[in-house]
């Protein structure tokens, strides 16, 4: 058996989403359950650096992680590992989630015990930015090797993320990939985000990350 | 002005996907057009591979690329400095090209004079699988950074694929990526599945690579 469950998210049938999602967001709200929507490209390193936030902020906070994928379940096997509450939801096929697959996945996961719920969304620039998924902040992943130019082919994503970890910053000298290009793009796009570079493997910038990610679960359940 | 033809491409009326790709392939082989699917995830190298492609095959074949983006431009820059015709094709916001929409862009592009024609798919290793373009041949890029995991992730894209060129080898050392066991996953879910290793940074494999298309094209406007 394996340690974690796994579900079949049915695909939404509402119409509005913009209006599920923030009736989401209420909920969440209300019972003090932050939600954050982590994305990226396949292979960026979201489960990696996952699994290194995990291990600082688990006996801090009540955690809870949704791991969203076509089909497999390598990604919650090594998330359960951790010792973190953690659920894989199969997406039949979808490339994205919207509120409503969220809202499933949530009451697959139970939340009553969790403080802070991470969405890992399936690995995608492209659907996971046109939908809401009723989260608290949202968060993307860009990694080195994927190339400084990401921001102008995929500017939708850049926009509506507030958090932009930048990964694999330990491979830095085997990449064209010019940090300060990138931020400045970003920063056009979205003048509010926040940049942190990070290394999933080497930990480098994660305590930041996880500084950010603890303020904001705490302002979540004080406002 | 550009040096390339920039177009909207529409969203797809027709139900049936596969019978208008059926009838776009059998109306490419009718006049000895070659058509190639080359999909990855954002970042994974198409547009430096093709661009090294084409420097290769351009004095003895005639080429046409299709750059497939959500709506930058960036890409059909760089194929444009080779010399070879190309046009750019934007989705607004489609994750994937369908046959009607490969089928527009053909338009769009002319390919009277036209012996390999390549689309160069939306970076996304998710909605492109799930739908038949009409192209003669389909190819994905794997690279390095991305890990060898994907296939077991992303079986569909690897199960429809002739050709998996895995790509950014020259950073084989910095990453845990066992080439091996990519090879080994990906055999399982498609036993007929050419791999070759690639690093167009480098140049190595793509003359491999090179006389794989070379030869595909041949066979296409043979038979």
């Amino acid at each position: 058996m394996e340690p974690f469950k796994i579900m079949e998210i049915k695909q939404s049938i509402f119409e509005d989403n913009d209006q599920q999602a923030n009736q989401l967001r209420e909920s969440l709200k209300a019972e003090k359950t932050f939600l954050l929507n982590l994305m990226s490209s396949p292979g960026a390193g979201k489960t990696t650096t996952l699994v290194k936030t995990l291990e600082i902020l688990k006996n801090e906070m009540r955690l809870g992680i949704l791991e969203a994928d076509i089909d497999s379940d390598v990604d919650a096997h090594s998330i359960s590992k951790t010792g973190v509450k953690v659920i894989q939801l199969h997406t039949g096929g979808m490339c994205h989630l919207d509120a409503d697959m969220t809202k499933q996945g949530l009451l697959g996961l139970g939340t009553e015990d969790v403080d802070c719920a991470i969405l890992e969304n399936v690995g995608n620039l492209v659907c996971p930015a046109e939908f809401d998924t009723g989260a608290s902040k949202n968060a993307m992943i860009l990694s080195v090797p994927e190339g400084d130019d990401k921001p102008l082919k995929y500017p939708l994503m850049f926009s509506i993320v507030d958090v932009l970890l930048i990964n694999k910053i330990d491979v830095l000298p085997y990449f064209d990939f010019d940090l300060e290009t990138v931020k400045e793009h970003v920063k056009k796009l979205n003048p509010n985000i926040r940049v942190i570079p990070i290394s999933a493997r080497t930990g480098e910038g994660i305590e930041e990350w996880a500084n950010w990610l603890r303020t904001e679960v705490k302002l979540w359940n004080e406002k």
